[in-house]
């Protein structure tokens, strides 16, 4: 066990993603002071998991603590953070968030000069979303993307310090770090999770739209497999399609593009044939880097 | 352990599908004699696991059993149905086939009234196609589908007959017996198996051509299990897609049109929360199935 980047975190919201934060925390650094702000039912669940020390109904009731960690929708952190940056009032704290794109919250952080920000994207992430799923191993081995914009303000840390703290905070629950900018991150998203997630949502309901439950009952893994994705909550991908629009319609496109292809050679299989050596050849890339 | 309701059986490919068979008979039913016809590489392989008791090079060798299972790509079995027809010479033989489309082969079969025939369909898979990956307990607790048509012809069993016998084959295997029309299997499987299959390669293919290898290990778990049929191999998915194009192409429309919607709508949301409501509720749906 470590030493503790952070005396005191304050988690802002305790679905999968945050709840599993404190989980982590706990297993990892149990003398950390934990904080979780959500609604009543949520918080009552997490305190009484002992998940969190301490609930709070609001960003405007949080105590001072070291680290701040947003984990609603995306466009839930951005307005919280200057609620945050209101609460902090120039405290020693560094502010990170755990959303699925990083462009619009930095740049809502750009115009808080008493915050310290780095953006925050871990890619653990679970079939089903909400607290009762949290896991404290979600994020053991899996990337955790930080997005510092050069920015270096705040009144307590320095980005580059709070970006130091923050690699060891996530080192210290199992994930790997990594850095990119806001933008590398959210056009490498698109395509390495965004379409993913919109393709598995998007195929469930057109084949459950078009079976009955015997039909389904007759699927084979296939099916169960590709549609894994598909209980992802709307609220969280709302906030990412509204936030990287402009990243996944090309990448969307591409997909269309490739489908229509496909739809227009069925009968001779050109098509059919380019498409699945291809996607052999790239999924064995994949499985390597599982390895 | 039941009595194996054939005393032989003739397996015509020893891919994934009918090596899984031939390992499964094994298991249960270690009397049952089983002759393998494959390539000399792939029989080399089965007949060294123990998984086949002989092998021949063509079906026109093919001694005298009680089943014969087509096993091969779908326009494969196709081909091969005249020449099993020729080889068995009115002997009491039921023959079956294990592709993903049936009614190009019943229509086939039926030009063929020496030959009692019934289409089948174990819905097992795997992410790996070939012998190589081939498991004793791949249809367990899966359905089996045949495709009866109402014909009964054949020099020794009856077309219900052959059917009773099939269904205590695949029972005892551990797959669950279903019976529908060819057309059905057809229009449902177009839904619940072809277009996830095709829609994984496409995304797999779009994602790859798209990322780097750094990029692809940022992949979370959703990328990694949406693309699992990925590895699928492109001659087994053109006969499917050439025989069932009819039903697969009205399918792709409609995904296609689905993923328009969202594309259109990224910013503002309405067409994300209809698709994602929809989804999570067939996903539940599809889930319960297993259960």
């Amino acid at each position: 066990m470590t030493e503790p980047p952070f005396g005191s975190v304050a988690i802002v919201g305790l679905g999968l993603i945050g709840g599993s934060i404190a989980l982590a925390i706990r297993e990892n650094w149990p003398s950390m002071r934990v904080v979780g702000v959500d609604s009543q039912s949520v918080v009552a669940h997490a305190l009484g998991s002992g998940a969190i020390d301490r609930a709070v109904d609001a960003v405007a009731g949080l105590p001072e603590t070291d680290l701040v960690i947003l984990a609603a929708p995306v466009q839930q952190n951005v307005a919280l953070l200057a609620d945050v940056g209101r609460a902090l009032a120039g405290a020693a704290t560094v502010v990170t968030d755990v959303g699925g794109t990083k462009r619009s919250i930095v740049e809502a952080a750009r115009a808080l000069p008493d915050v310290t920000f780095v953006g925050g994207h871990p890619l653990g992430g679970g079939e089903r979303g909400g607290f009762a799923f949290a896991r404290a191993d979600l994020f053991r081995g899996r990337p955790w993307i930080f997005t510092p914009d050069g920015t270096d303000v705040g009144a307590g840390f320095s980005q580059p310090e709070g970006m130091e703290r923050l690699k060891a905070f996530a080192s210290g629950l199992g994930a790997q770090p990594a850095t990119m900018t806001p933008d590398e991150h959210d056009r490498l998203m698109a395509y390495v999770s965004h379409l993913p997630q919109l393709v598995a949502s998007a195929l469930m309901e057109v084949v459950g739209s078009a079976s009955t439950a015997d039909g389904l009952r007759m699927a084979g893994k296939g099916l169960f497999d590709t549609t894994r994705l598909a209980s992802s909550p709307a609220d969280v991908w709302r906030d990412i399609c509204a936030t990287n629009a402009d990243a996944i319609g090309p990448a969307l496109d591409r997909l269309i593009e490739r489908l229509t292809e496909l739809r227009a050679d069925l009968g001779r299989g050109a098509a059919v044939d380019a498409v699945f050596d291809g996607a052999a050849r790239w999924r064995a890339e994949l499985v390597k880097t599982r390895e």
